[in-house]
């Protein structure tokens, strides 16, 4: 089963590798940019596994390991 | 429009980050986390543009600056 986790930072937190790139982007000509924003985007291949099990540990691991919750929001989808 | 983009390393490449998180969740009780890699999540706010030329814009600005093809793959989605 494969999961994948999207860990991005609060909107209320300032991004400053995301105004970095969008400044770049805005350089090099894409003034249509008008916001970025950077997250992670964590695939995790799990074993034999319910997808009701699946995604209790998921949240587990986001709560534990993968995310700041101080900072950063996750939400994770398994296919 | 929201586009998200999505950069993976690419499936031949190392990821030690990816393997050190598998790793530690495996320590932490994990155990049917097999692998697990790491890439980039970079929401992108655009202004007042097409889909057709979104999506001609964001393929160029994936090959230019967000993703570096030698190692790694992207896709991307527009809201």
């Amino acid at each position: 089963m494969k999961a994948k986790v999207y860990v991005t930072p609060k909107k209320s937190i300032a991004d400053p590798q995301g105004n970095a790139i969008g400044r770049a982007l805005n350089k090099i000509g894409y003034d249509k940019v008008e916001d970025v924003r950077i997250g992670k985007l964590i695939e995790i291949e799990l074993g034999q596994i319910t997808k009701e099990e699946a995604e209790v540990q998921l949240k587990e691991m986001c709560e534990k390991l993968l995310a700041n919750t101080v900072i950063e929001q996750y939400s994770f989808e398994i296919e």
